[in-house]
């Protein structure tokens, strides 16, 4: 059996092999490629894509994972072997769910789809990718039906990136969300707004950029095991789990974009360097789910980068680096601008409490189109109704709407978007957990030291890689199932500080 | 015939593609992978090979081409489709020749021994990598013998990067070179040395890549289609017709290092981007041979960037760059410096007279131990001993004698130098009959504009990729065989206006 086993771990080295490359194809494509290599570098990127399908759905493959099972059933259910012959299975068996016919159509739609995109949204001009969209949905509606025997048509499709999750399990925990988080955006907003200013005068690139990195050292991104690149949209890849990047970006007239995109950023690559280096090249060595992925990045993104904690320490530094800029912002000042809330039009510049409204909308016009209710012709106005209803406005034109986000238009429609919300619940989650285990966090973060918290996040979740899934793991770190209260009671105690919150009926505990 | 050729070029492009995304990861290993991604990228570069080859040596392949014969042998020879199915034949039947689990054997031996010369040469301890060079001139013979019918063993492995050439062709014109060479060497070792102090002051990295970029830009390096980075060794490296990339170094106390070593890379880079597009993702898309490939880096490098109608035009513009350092320095002088002709310890660092002389004497120790004559155990002794009778200096140490080379210690001994010194003949007969051709490529020089000749080497050499043998298009270029004339007469011309050089028994033409 050892030798059935080292069979399978060459194959799905070799697989593994052949999807770094393809990574790092993208990687280069988006930081360093010349324009003259864009015809043949998608090309290569399909075949590298292709091949690692094709390797990974072989029938050897499926036969080795028979005849493992006796073996896998000898095995402790959370032993690194059984582990990884449970994974494997369950993403064969998926993987071979999807003709390779169809998923070469997809990516190529996808491909075409997204080069439409790239002009329809500076043009402002929805009807010049609806028909791509419109296609991508029966795309996305055909993939689904891969996989039958599902409660709504979107299951499957939330299933590949948030494991074990429906679109019930999302609706409910949304809509608890919701009930709970909108009389504080209510509240919050009705208030004088913060002023931010401060962040919007001139930072030149090189000192945000060394800034950036400065702090993420300190956070523990390791960049022995990982560098930070620039590009157009901030992203984390991995090459290896000796070699975990990430990308930035910045604007010379808005501080907190590279700042906190850097921050994000490292979250995820911390997670992804955390994973123990023994399931390197398997399936295991990845993040268990969307939603806890973006647990991570908002995680060190927001409970901790935008603490008042985190900056009485860091904001001395930050003054010095930007003397001209900030010698004469208080701290306080700073971290209102840093905490503004307010309705806005664009999700990835919204901040931590809006956030959550903007991923809703998007979740529940994925699930309308998918169910038919909605055609794809009536999307922007559709867009435009529900964003009034939840923000009180109308986005000026379908460019900062309904074309904003990339993900329908280079992916499928459904299963995007729930994992940055889940993102949000969960990381409040864990570090309140974190919190009950170590409350010397709290002391660390205000010195600037965050060895206990990495450590423990490490210890916790990033060392299983996926070998426990989601709700495995949330159970195991929280002895619970996912909780909106820890996310509640951690936004009711910071803004709470800063503005007049209607109390709740229920009083949660608090976290500090 | 159509869809066979069709299905051909399938095949074709999908090992390119592996190809490519080799080249990738070597590339970014030597540019910006962190320490910690290289355990897992020498295995994936090694799978993507393996694939590679795999792909390529497929009996389909086989069974394709002897398919295409007839087809072939009814388009004229020159025609894309019959070159590509000739060239595929030929690359087909040589790679069928080696067992896939010797390649694998060979590489992982390479990449080995690679590591123990990392060691081994900055401690000076020939003896700790003589054990893997025993082992590499094993298999060299291992690797020549699957080619049997050799005249000597060495023409397989020459053969490999010089398609066409034995030793005895290469012995032949060495040989011929060298009776002629010598006595100029000798002449002007034999006067006053040039004083060189002007190139080694301290000159500040960014201005000397930035000097280098704008210089080879006006050569005619398309940055569209490339661009440049910092490694360790500076090489040139291509993942399509359209990304053709080059790296350089640079020493702040050498200004001639990176110089010349930009304008070499892009000599070979604007090879390949001068291939014609409709050969992109073929075998055809190449350069022909070691050889021809040097030529134009020697070329460009040497004949133009080492003249001194070029530096008329760029001296004005180095010496604006580095106004503190060059202010006061005479054109004379600076050409003096650049073209300094001594005999020294160090290949890389050789001029272009005595750089013959460095090949010439590695490629007879390679003969000879290939031969037997020489065992590994006295190549340091038979380093020294031939060494000093070329250039009548002992190396002070192996260091910076038989250990200078990563060739050896990296994969065959046999068939990796020849190709510098071809290249430095061809480059020189090529240029003469760019010249005869359009003898306004002087006063263009002059002029800083490069635009005839890099016209003509595209017309005549670059765009035709590897359809044509090294022989064949010598042949059609020049209209006869590789000659040694125009390079001595060329080494004659300039060095002659330098220093008092012997006349010569039997006096050759002009080139000027």
């Amino acid at each position: 059996m050892e030798a059935k086993l080292k069979e399978l771990k060459c194959c799905l080295i070799e697989v593994d092999d052949l999807q770094s490359a393809a990574a790092l194809l993208y990687w280069d494509q988006s930081t360093y490629m010349p324009s003259g290599g864009a015809a043949a570098r998608a090309r290569q990127t399909a075949t590298l894509s292709r091949l690692a399908h094709e390797k990974f759905t072989t029938p050897a493959l499926g036969k080795l994972l028979d005849e493992l099972q006796p073996y896998e059933e000898q095995l402790p259910c959370d032993s690194d072997d059984a582990s990884l012959i449970r994974v494997t299975r369950r993403e064969y068996e998926r993987a071979i769910k999807v003709p390779p016919a169809f998923m070469q159509k997809f990516y190529s739609h996808c491909s075409e789809s997204y080069q439409v995109w790239t002009e329809a949204r500076p043009a402002n001009d929805f009807n010049m990718v609806r028909p791509c969209l419109e296609e991508t949905l029966a795309m996305s509606r055909q993939m689904a039906e891969f996989f039958p025997g599902y409660e709504h048509i979107a299951d499957p499709l939330i299933d590949f990136s948030d494991y074990g999750m429906k679109a019930s399990d999302v609706r409910r925990i949304f809509s608890n969300l919701r009930e709970r988080l909108v009389p504080i955006v209510d509240a919050i907003t009705a208030q004088t707004p913060a002023d931010d200013s401060c962040l919007h005068q001139t930072f030149p690139e090189e000192r945000q950029l060394r800034f950036g990195i400065e702090t993420i050292k300190r956070l523990g991104y390791d960049f022995e095991r990982g560098r930070q690149d620039k590009t157009h949209h901030p992203f984390m890849t991995k090459f290896s789990l000796g070699d975990v990047r990430i990308t930035t970006r910045s604007k010379e007239d808005d501080l907190s974009d590279a700042l906190f995109s850097t921050i994000h950023e490292a979250g995820h690559g911390m997670y992804e360097q955390g994973i123990r280096m023994e399931l390197d090249g398997t399936p295991l060595a990845n993040g268990t789910s969307s939603g806890v992925h973006e647990s991570q990045s908002r995680l060190w993104e927001n409970v901790v980068g935008r603490s008042r904690r985190f900056w009485n320490c860091f904001y001395p530094r930050l003054q010095a680096e930007f003397s001209d800029q900030l010698g004469t912002v208080s701290l306080e000042t700073f971290y209102r601008a840093i905490n503004k809330v307010q309705k806005s039009l664009i999700r990835t510049d919204a901040d931590e409490v809006t956030y959550n409204l903007h991923v809703m909308l998007r979740f529940e016009l994925e699930l309308d189109l998918l169910d038919g209710v909605l055609k794809v012709a009536d999307l922007p106005d559709a867009w435009r109704e529900r964003f009034q209803a939840d923000f009180g406005i109308v986005p000026p034109d379908d460019r900062d709407g309904v074309l904003q986000d990339v993900h329908w238009y280079a992916g499928t429609i459904g299963g995007a978007f729930q994992g940055y919300t889940l993102g949000n619940i969960l990381g409040a989650q864990f570090f309140a957990s974190a919190l009950d285990n170590h409350p010397e966090v709290f002391s660390e973060i205000e010195a600037g030291e965050f060895g206990t918290l990495h450590r423990w996040l490490k210890e916790n979740i990033y060392q299983h890689g996926c070998k426990f899934t989601a709700s495995e793991l949330v159970q195991r770190v929280t002895g619970g199932s996912l909780q909106v209260e820890p996310y509640i009671a951690y936004l009711r105690q910071k803004y709470g500080e800063l503005y007049e919150l209607p109390c709740e009926e229920s009083p949660v505990s608090n976290l500090d």
